[in-house]
């Protein structure tokens, strides 16, 4: 079917979304074929438009469709703690503890030279002009416990400390439900390291 | 995130795919919020534009952007022997092979009565009326070898013999490269019953 251009080109489309590969596309295409026409209208409608609908929250750099994110309209937040994320997935997944009730700031990325992202290429300046404002007391480093997230995390950390904000890092350790046995060395060290009097 | 409506819709779309679970399409959907906008605009219309422009084969019932499709426009190819198939992909699959150089028939489905799926819901009136017009000598029943594609190369065989068509079978057997030794005992009878003298 490679001589049918409009297929063709919704399979090509398609393989480039992470994960699906050219026979994955290929079976979506066809699918889609088979989907009645206003059904076919609905999924393109929808991923269109939430593109074009949804924006980033110009305090927080959340996602929104309105102006401010719905977690910085919140009056009942915290205004003086700040949880510094790597993108929006990660606000829902904070969220998901029900445990927070400070604001974010999503950086959209980490700093990694490999992939040429440096410090001037995520939200680090916009937090900086956050922090100016005065009201912030604690930055919660939260990038992920990888090599990025953790240069990242530090790099922030140097640049924030001299403000006078306190500046913290979630911590490390064996997962809850987790076993020892299956868990690898970094990870129990830094349990370890970060063992609590009980 | 739940509470941006547009990006829930996203989400609720792309989980109606087939093999798109919800994880995973947040996932994409997430992806394609990264993505820039005039790439996802050419994803949507490749979707709709897909799905709008591509048509039945009013003779064969393949998949074409014109008005009779390439198989059946092909001056090339045998009109007398016509290869049943389900659905448009299984033509892509015998197209593969190289070998066969007659015409198509898609029936778009199986008989399947537990799926409420009768004879009259395929194309099999079709078939009979493109029997009907005297040039096809040979149908090969390709439907695939389980219990829906069987039962509908029967029916089909039954009501096309009388017509004084030669009616054909593609052959069961072990695949190619394939080991006896991990062949279910099915097939291994039909590869028996199908043996050839040398």
């Amino acid at each position: 079917m490679a001589e049918i251009e409009a297929i063709a080109r919704m399979v090509n489309q398609l393989a480039r979304l992470p994960g699906v590969g050219r026979k994955t596309a290929q079976r979506l295409a066809y699918h889609i074929l088979e989907m009645p026409e206003d059904q076919v209208r609905e999924l393109a409608v929808a991923i269109f438009d939430g593109k074009k609908k949804v924006k980033l929250c110009p305090v927080c750099g959340n996602y929104t469709e309105g102006k401010l994110c719905a977690i910085c309209r919140d009056s009942q937040r915290r205004r003086d703690i700040v949880c510094v994320v790597k993108d929006p997935r990660d606000v829902n997944a904070m969220e998901r503890m029900r445990d927070y009730n400070g604001l974010y700031h999503v950086l959209h990325g980490v700093i990694s030279p490999m992939d040429g992202v440096g410090p001037d290429d995520i939200r680090i300046r916009e937090l900086l002009s956050r922090l100016g404002e005065g009201e912030i007391r604690e930055v919660v480093l939260a990038t992920n416990p990888d090599v990025e997230g953790e240069a990242t995390a530090a790099y922030i950390s140097r640049l924030i400390k001299p403000l006078g904000v306190k500046v913290t890092r979630i911590a490390h350790g064996v997962p809850v439900g987790g076993e020892l046995e299956y868990t690898d060395e970094i990870t129990l060290m830094r349990a370890f390291q970060g063992r609590r009097e009980l």
